[in-house]
């Protein structure tokens, strides 16, 4: 490559795939990578776009003229364009867009960017083949023949009436073995599976997950076939899904990787550390509350970091089967009162475990009574931990809001503060 | 359905998704729920069992003979039918392989169930569409008619040499647009991505998921065509694995959902939470080492939880942002020396800030001297959660464990620990 020879790079390049050449590029710098991109055709750098990862891409971008990448955005499907036109500056992004030719690329790709980037609309592709329930099969296959260029893939063919509005599907298989003049409305399936344009992300994903979909129709509001979503965007959707709830739970309050700059990642990496700082300060109050106590009662500080810790602990477990409940969405057969019954049967046993052997432990240990505040205190927090761990999910669910961040710092925190002023409320009560 | 008014259940049945029948069985009883499957078309009763949940689906087919479940399983994708045979009893899963009248379909069983679950050829169904190399357009339409009865989705079809070596693939729609004479070894795309028999599945999802497939072929060690993987199995594959990191984190050792019982969810629980509190009591030794300390500063065991806290915080946001670069396999710009030198960075500075935020706090109840204590803790305990917090995931995945276990009670446990120790012994020193 820095020999620039470009026929030798298009001679090795012919028949690698543009995955493995994107990644390849990332590690280049942007210049070589245009001068790579350049010799190649327009379909094929445009895929190599696509998947190059977006920091790289960003800076990529930069040395292209509007007009340039106008033109690998052509190729491109609409609803990958518009995702990349969305990453660029807003300047840059009208630029871009009055340098594209064709007309129903350009008007394509304004109806997608009305659409918010979470919802069935801005994840949808308008690249489909469509055919009217009244065409014969001659008529489909001109059609297919006619879009050709623009669908890579097909996964069927939609039907709809005069007025677009989606009626079925018909396979292509179907297409590849009936008559020449059969009509569509004969062979069309009207039991098809959409979604609608404001549909969430995530229900979309649940959705093509339940019905084992490769491929979804996107319908508006009037039952109008607008566009598809495939299963490669749904792939996506669920693994940020994922890493989102992974970052939740760990305290880092928004989407960082570890090659982001100290100061991006500092930023999220903060919050939640104050946040559980200031938890600490609060139990140092309530420690001090008790400092007579402590002071008197030697052995009475050393336990403290053991109700804390099982305290935590019991209570992340607790929300994270809430949390993966909500997200499977399973459908319980058992009631809330039995749900309810079961957590503190769980709770109550857990603390018999972990108390007996606390008590067993301070009891070697030569203190019979603190012993038994100290299984006391435990079976305490355990409950008082199952119940906060469980029921802040669920809370934080109705309220719309993620209910991962419920394994997190969050719990942890108000549970170690829970836990310390139980602990010296039962020890001041018991001894 | 009580009334079993069989032609009112089919007509209302009819048109319903077979997604949705299962769901709805999923609450009835056992009884009913055959009931209603032997009333349906063997093929959507096929189709519901698949969709059933593990639990009700091995409730209920104990109520089938094994002839009735080797019909159901005839109709499955053989990938499907594996796996429902591998949930049976043992002696039942002969019976029912015994029971299976179709030969193709029972090689195709017994050759898939020689391969691990969690591999390539555990996860392949044999259903797909096989061209030779030198077939015409008209004898392969001839073979698609053939196979349409076993081929639900066409995907691709794939090319073969007379050894059923891979050589390729040919969409369905260049099938359809090619003339009646074309041989396939025209038209056929001799880049193709494929996948080997032994492949992790987590590798395979990766592969998927890279080059954007819906379906990769799979073959074997002599590189013949022996099966294909569909992304519907591979979003199964992402899910589960979301969920196995999600438990890990949470100290919940195997895999139990909200409504196993409650011996299922103890057994799960129990063993982090026992481990938990084993640091709990070494923490308590550790301060018993410290105890005429703690006895004459006033205010020393206060900050005791803050320091716990913090140490947990920063050990497990340490560690997830590794775990999520070992998942999304980043390829690192930065040296392993710079990505060191960051991190100190990054902890450095946590640690000023946080540290600062604590002495002002002691400096205000009136300790300067223990603020120091505090702080230079703090500094300390950052320091060293963030190297354990970085360095334990990277060594698990060295080791060929799941790294996420890093960023559950493991880390926060080992951070308690380390932290108290610390804390106390800089306390030793400075006061």
């Amino acid at each position: 490559i820095e020999e620039k020879n470009s026929a030798f790079i298009r001679d090795t390049m012919e028949g690698v795939n543009s995955a493995d050449i994107s990644a390849l590029l990332d590690e280049l710098n942007a210049d070589m990578a245009k001068y790579v991109i350049d010799i190649l055709d327009n379909e094929v750098g445009a895929e190599i776009i696509e998947d190059l990862e977006e920091d790289t891409r960003t800076k990529f971008l930069e040395n292209f003229t509007p007009k340039e990448v106008a033109d690998y955005i052509t190729e491109m499907d609409s609803d990958d364009a518009v995702d990349i036109i969305n990453e660029l500056p807003a300047k840059t992004r009208e630029e871009v867009i009055s340098e594209i030719i064709d007309p129903d690329t350009a008007a394509h790709i304004h109806e997608l960017m009305r659409y918010d980037e979470d919802c069935a609309g801005g994840l949808m592709a308008k690249e489909m083949i469509i055919a009217n329930l009244n065409w014969n099969i001659v008529q489909t296959i001109e059609e297919i023949r006619r879009q050709r260029e623009n669908v890579d893939r097909i996964y069927s063919v939609y039907v709809v009436d005069d007025k677009y509005k989606l009626l079925g599907k018909v396979s292509v298989k179907d297409i590849l073995l009936a008559n020449d003049n059969t009509h569509i409305s004969e062979i069309y399936d009207d039991d098809v599976i959409s979604v609608e344009t404001y549909m969430d992300e995530e229900e979309v994903a649940d959705i093509m997950r339940k019905y084992d979909l490769d491929v979804v129709p996107v319908v508006n509001l009037q039952g109008k076939l607008v566009g598809r979503i495939t299963i490669d965007d749904i792939v996506d959707v669920i693994t940020d899904q994922a890493e989102e709830d992974r970052q939740l739970m760990s305290g880092i309050s928004s989407d960082v990787e570890e090659d982001d700059t100290i100061w991006v990642i500092l930023k999220a990496r903060l919050p939640w550390l104050i946040i559980g700082l200031v938890g600490g300060i609060v139990g140092a109050y309530v420690i001090r509350g008790f400092e007579d106590q402590i002071q008197t009662i030697t052995g009475l500080a050393l336990f403290i970091p053991l109700i804390m810790a099982t305290g935590g602990n019991v209570g992340v477990q607790s929300s994270t089967l809430v949390v993966q409940s909500l997200a499977t969405k399973s459908v319980f057969t058992d009631s809330l009162g039995k749900r309810l019954l079961k957590m503190v049967a769980i709770a109550m046993f857990t603390g018999l475990v972990l108390g007996s052997i606390s008590f067993l432990v301070v009891y070697l240990y030569g203190e019979v009574k603190l012993g038994l505040v100290v299984a006391i205190a435990l079976q305490a927090v355990v409950l008082l931990a199952s119940f906060t761990g469980t029921a802040t999910p669920l809370i934080l669910d109705k309220l719309g809001i993620n209910p991962a961040l419920a394994s997190g710092p969050f719990i942890t925190t108000a549970n170690d503060m829970l836990g310390i002023t139980v602990y010296l409320l039962i020890a001041n009560l018991l001894l």
